[in-house]
Order: structure tokens, then sequence, then C-alpha cells
């Protein structure tokens, strides 16, 4: 691309690092800026500048946050005996959205992956398995994606708190509500059935 | 969606301002953006920051420069008789990659679009008639999408210019180089029979 302005080029080259991105995808960004007022600008940059500058990761449980300690592990109203171990901070998101879950979290940042070379070293693991030691938690609810790598981190955790008189449970997987059956895939249609639950159960809320 | 940052929620509520970038894709692009280093953050607000504010449009063809008169209509060595009217900067862009055009341009800034509330006033239309009522221009081709909006365009500008001693051009309409002729609609295809050009100027350069 041949660019009448270095301003603009260099405007386009930083917004085409961003994932998914792509040249063309940032220059119509960049070009729309430049027929909005220069205050939208100026407030995305201002956000983005703060949020990276300021943004914290809770000392418990390594959400996003602006305090040291993040909403959700400050509320004295939540139990802090049942933690939710996730993967990213979107599961905390989309779990809070449910409104079904009123323990607390640990993020893990991600999820042991040898071929993009993420080794338990870099997740917040170790931080999870010394709250289990300590003796406080009742119970564990791994949230990973069901995936080789979600599997993999389970086990690797599991492993190392198996012998402390902690709970450990996973998330349910099965067919999605409001799913057709025949269009499901074999495995998760044959883990829906031999993981069925007592009908009187599946109406109940909590 | 329920952030637990106000800083992030910030972020992603300026992220989301820009077209086609939902909410969701807003925070992947944020949570991305954490986990890189800071200065690519710093980066990416200060280009954004200093193209909106020090971005210049060029006095004469309205092109986006850095300085007051664009680098094409600077250049002695290009023709200033001949304009290539266009809508937007990108089509510059497109028209300067081919590398075959060695005139300068006029940037409409968009197409006369009542349904859109663009009048001929919005657009640089003034101006690129005073250059032809100046005499000093030889050619003008018309470069606009064929589209109604576009075609209107052309003809609003014609209609002002028609009596004065300049000649009218519009880019070749027709099967684009490398397509097969059976999968061309029939507008274009009927266009490229009507407009055919003597064979031996189908393999000129210029």
């Amino acid at each position: 691309m041949e660019f009448s302005s270095k301003l603009l080029e260099k405007a386009v080259q930083e917004m085409a690092q961003l994932p998914g991105i792509g040249k063309r995808t940032a220059l119509r960004l960049v070009l729309h800026l430049l027929k909005q007022p220069k205050e939208q600008t100026a407030f995305l940059s201002q956000a983005l500048t703060e949020m990276r500058e300021d943004v914290k990761s809770c000392q418990n449980c390594h959400n996003i946050s602006d305090a040291e300690v993040c909403e959700i592990c400050s509320n004295a109203k939540r139990d802090h005996e049942i933690i939710c171990v996730v993967e990213d901070i979107r599961d905390v998101m989309a779990i809070e959205n449910t409104r079904q879950f009123r323990g607390i979290y640990h993020v893990l940042g991600g999820k042991i992956s040898p071929i993009d070379g993420i080794g338990p070293s870099q997740l917040t693991i170790g931080s999870l398995v010394e709250k289990v030691k300590s003796g406080k938690i009742n119970e564990l609810i791994f949230a990973l994606s069901s995936t080789m790598e979600g599997d993999t981190t389970n086990f690797y955790i599991y492993r190392q708190i198996k012998d402390y008189p902690v709970i450990t449970s996973t998330i349910a997987r099965g067919i999605a509500v409001g799913d057709e059956l025949e269009y499901a895939d074999e495995v998760t249609l044959g883990r829906s059935i031999l993981q069925r639950i007592p009908f009187e159960n599946s109406f109940k809320n909590n």
C-alpha cells in the first residue's frame, strides 16, 4: 500500500498489529476516526492507555481489577470456600452473567499447551495449589474448556491436590439448552446419557 | 457484559465505537493488548492521536497529507493538467499502486447520496469546478464507482463544467483481467462489447 501520509501509515501499522485486523481493515478503521470528531480518537487513546497502565490483576484470583483485590474476592457475601477454576477473565464474565455461582474464582491465565510453549509455570497453578493446601477451600470446580489442553491442565492440578481434603468437580457437559439432539456430536450426546441426572433435579435452580 | 474493572469496560466501550467492531471483538482486542508489553498500547495510542491531530487535507486535491500540499500535487514530474476524480483516499492509493497514472487527483470525500444525507455541498465539488474554470485543466477522468450515486455525482459535476474547454473521460468498465466470461454479469459484459477497443491497443501500456 502506498500512503500519502506517514502519520496515516504509522496509525494503520499499529492498528494492524491487533489480532484479526489486517491492513485493509486497519485503514478502514483509521479513516473512520479521521471522519469523526477529534474527541473520539482522544477518548479511545486515553481509555486504552489508562487501562493498560492502571489495570491490576487481583492478588487473590488473578482476575482483572481496578483495585489490588477484585470486587468478587472482596465481597463478603460470596462463598470463599468454593473456587471455580477458569482459563481467562472472559470465562469469569460469562459465568457471572449466569448469576448461578456465588463462590469465587481462580483465573489460570491460559491452559497447559506445549505446542504454544505454555507450561505450568506460566500459569497461576502454584498459588491455586497453595490455597488448597491452606485447608480453607471446600470445593474446586474445574471450568476449563473440554479440549486436550483443558483436560491436561485439569489433571495436572488434580494430581497436586488430590491428597488434600477438597471436593473436586467439573462443570456439566451435555446437549445445550434448546439444541436438537440429532445435530449434537456423539461424544457430547454420549456423555449426556452416561452422566444423566435425576429428573427432579433438572427443573430445580441451585 | 459484567466487567470486573471500570478501566477495562471503558476501553472496550471506546473500541466498540469503531465500525464493524462489536463488544466481543473489542474485548478480545483489549485483552490482547493487556497480554502484550505496555509499549504496544502506548505506540498505538500515540500513533492514533498524532495522526488525528496532525494529519492534513491537501489544499489542492483534498488527499490526506502530512504537509499543506500533498506529495503528489507538489511533484513537478506529474502532469498537473490531468485530474482523476475519486471518491476517497483509498481510491488514490489503489490507482497509485497500479503505477499507470501520472496526473494528479481530486478527492471528493464521498458521493452524492440523498439517502445518507450527503448533498453536493458536503463534497469538494466546488473547488473542482473552480479548477476547471481556471482553464489550466486539460482532462478530467471520472473514477467513481459505477453505482447510482457514482453516476449521479459524475453527471452533477459534468453539467457544471461541460461548457468549458476540458476533455472528460471515465475509467473503462469491462471484464476483469483473469475473469471467466461466463460468470460476468450481463451489464458489464454488454458494456465491454459495446465499448470494445482496437486489438492492437489491448497489449500496449499507455
